[in-house]
């Protein structure tokens, strides 16, 4: 169970308003990291200054660590290069790779050249964030092939990182070239004397530094993996990635795709977020909706003259074009999720399109006769019902068409199905809609009235 | 990297089709397990039925706990009782007590009746599939405080899981309740007369069994725990949950409120489903949302007077109700996963609503005065112009309220958020756009023609 954090809260800023900084840091010495950061994550910004160079330097490493990567940049800029420095030292050197690269290239220079062992961290400076080498760590144990059990004990005794956590150990050959894999229950269970290569395995699954986290992710949840080794091109160990940050992984990759489907474009935001980032990040779709919802508007204007004469129409055109947009938005859930987890594949595309072409079908049949017999009740209009049935039918069955469509072509070309299907879907699905009910609505005008 | 089965695949049918057998369960076997089932789930049930006994029985259950839960529970039902019991005694634990689980009560009973070990199975029955009982394996081993490192390993060894993985050993006392956790380096770099009670940890994090697994899957990602024990209500060790479940389940809490939010109700279904699944799993969803579209439709026939006299209104009311809706979507979307994340606490609410609101205005000013702008040059009428700009700043400010109102609301009555909200808020916004719009239009009516 999660420590809940609200109550330590005010006694915590009870005593920081009484300056009473000893009292401050026993409370939260006595949780766990990941409840230090969530505490600490509350604090105002001054409080946060202030208090985490009072802290032990691996508490003050364990918050940074856990606190979001911008509130973490923004906590250390406001801190001496010195304290920073001792910070950085103590922190998993994967994790302070991505501060130091959230900070101005100065600042990251300045607080490298005060490490004490920079070349733990540099290296893993060079690759994108976003790229396994980003999730990496450099901080491994190579063992060799010919090394005994003994041996590998003794190199683990000696070796010391910051991490306790680890789960298997890496093997590598005379290039550094990655050759196999041992499980630390192997290592326990073998004699002295037995060789590391007779306890490996030799096919060990690894990634390159260049390709996207979320494949990374992928393979490790695919192989069920709690480690997986970084290498390049050639082969050779360049780090390893644990399981705890493909779990951030795969939960800021599902954020995103959720955020990007309803029209948001920076995942980093959530209801507290500031104003200014919030309208960045919602404001441009906006503009974008309203260009295509105007782009309705102009399908519709083209048949003001028959509305004049009939506005029920105006009362039912939204239900057609809502509910094929309705519609088109489950599939494109469906398509979007099934691509993010490679449950589809290429080669079924023109299946399914052919597939969700009928359910969209079978759908609108359903929805229309249903909204058809509502509508005749209210309005006792057989010809206005009959209009209304026959469009919801067209519009769902082009809408599932459309739902699959947009999404699994954006994905063929590349682009992230999730960013861009649900202002294409619902600008097709509204213009169709229209034109379908309206166009079919002026055959009948004259039975309208 | 993955592995392509796409041309394997090919391969593979091909041989089934002549019934070379042999060729077909090697191109199976020199795969990884993961990858068998992934190939595996390709093939066409009379294929998987008659494949499936031909395999090794270690990579038959290995099938069967990789196959998505549905899939397996088919597959094993149309096997010989004797054959799915002697694969099930091959599988982990918690998974056999799944498929078993997915079973008629009858079929169960006669394949547990015929397990080697049915006690390693049947106690894990009796919890719900999504509490953390559902998830836990009853294989673990328990060390005891007074134990030496060497007797510990000695057990370690004694041991023959199932899984090779194991990351953390648990301590219980005389009582069986759990003590302390251990984790394996430390017992490989222990002299070898230490006792277990100096190596353990005895702040040992875990849960009950009875909580739900996204509960249960929040506490290990947030602590970064690759392993939690799971104890009764008196602190008895029952079982272990290991990260690869959590993933799955993170996986599943993700599709779950995607699909949620896009009103698909059952996250089992992707765009290949059988027809009749995505007729079961959509159409309530339509319908409710014809109910709801319905009633915007009757808002606007309070109107209807108005649009004969101005069928222009016809064109933009629309306009303003979709545009609500989009801002209430971004809200909804960051507000859904701001909760699952536990990135909200309840004391923020009203802080939370003030906002959203004021972003809304500022969201509503912008747009507004764009499509102002936009469809004066459009239209030339000023106050046709005036009235849409002021309807949009409406909608967007209570659409934003709504959008954050909704799920907050529906989760401090303990209701999915995701699953309710889409609906609730397409219907507010609609209903209050249409409303907004066409009665600020019906006080400038004679401007309007």
């Amino acid at each position: 169970m999660i420590v809940n954090t609200e109550e330590i809260l005010t006694r915590l800023q009870d005593a920081l308003e009484r300056d009473d900084f000893d009292a401050a840091i026993h409370m939260l010495e006595v949780l766990r990291g990941p409840d230090q950061a969530k505490l600490f994550a509350e604090l105002d910004d001054e409080e946060q200054v202030e208090l985490l160079p009072k802290l032990d330097l691996s508490d003050s490493a364990d918050i940074l660590e856990d606190l979001d990567d911008p509130e973490a940049a923004k906590l250390a800029s406001s801190l001496p290069l010195e304290t920073i420095a001792r910070i950085v030292d103590e922190m998993e050197p994967d994790k302070a790779a991505d501060l130091l690269g959230d900070l101005t290239p100065q600042q990251a220079q300045a607080v490298l050249s005060r490490l004490d062992d920079p070349e733990e961290v540099r290296p893993l400076m060079i690759h994108p964030d976003d790229s396994a080498g980003g999730l990496m760590t450099s901080e491994f144990l190579a063992l060799r092939p010919l090394m005994t059990a003994q041996e590998a004990v003794e190199a683990l005794r000696r070796w010391n990182p910051d991490s306790e956590d680890i789960y298997y150990l890496f093997v590598v050959d005379q290039e550094k070239k990655l050759c196999g894999v041992v499980n630390l229950r192997s290592l326990i269970l073998a004699a002295p004397n037995t060789l590391v290569q007779e306890l490996m395995d030799p096919d060990v699954i690894s990634v390159r530094a260049g390709i996207d986290q979320e494949e990374c992710a992928r393979t490790m949840t695919h192989y069920d993996l709690a480690a997986i080794p970084v290498v390049d091109e050639l082969g050779h160990l360049m780090g390893v990635i644990t399981y705890d940050d493909i779990v951030d992984v795969l939960e800021d990759e599902a954020t995103e795709d959720i955020y990007h489907l309803a029209n948001v474009s920076n995942s980093d935001l959530d209801p507290e977020s500031s104003t200014a980032e919030q309208i960045k990040g919602r404001l441009p779709w906006l503009y974008l909706n309203s260009l295509t919802s105007l782009f309705a508007a102009w399908v519709i204007s083209n048949f003001e003259q028959v509305i004049a004469q009939a506005a029920v129409l105006a009362l039912f055109q939204s239900v057609v074009a809502g509910q094929g947009g309705n519609t088109a938005s489950q599939n494109v859930a469906m398509a979007v999720r099934a691509l993010a987890l490679g449950k589809i594949s290429p080669r079924s595309f023109v299946r399914i399109l052919v597939r969700q072409f009928f359910v969209g079908l079978l759908l609108g049949m359903s929805v229309g006769t249903v909204v058809a017999v509502g509508v005749y009740l209210w309005r006792g209009n057989l010809y206005l019902s009959l209009v209304l049935g026959l469009a919801l039918v067209g519009n769902l069955s082009l809408g599932s068409l459309v739902g699959v469509l947009v999404p699994l072509g954006l994905q063929s070309f590349n682009i992230d199905p999730a960013l861009a299907s649900s202002v294409l879907v619902t600008a097709a699905t509204d213009s169709m809609g229209f034109f379908i009910f309206l166009s079919l609505a002026s055959h009948f005008l004259q039975y309208l009235h």
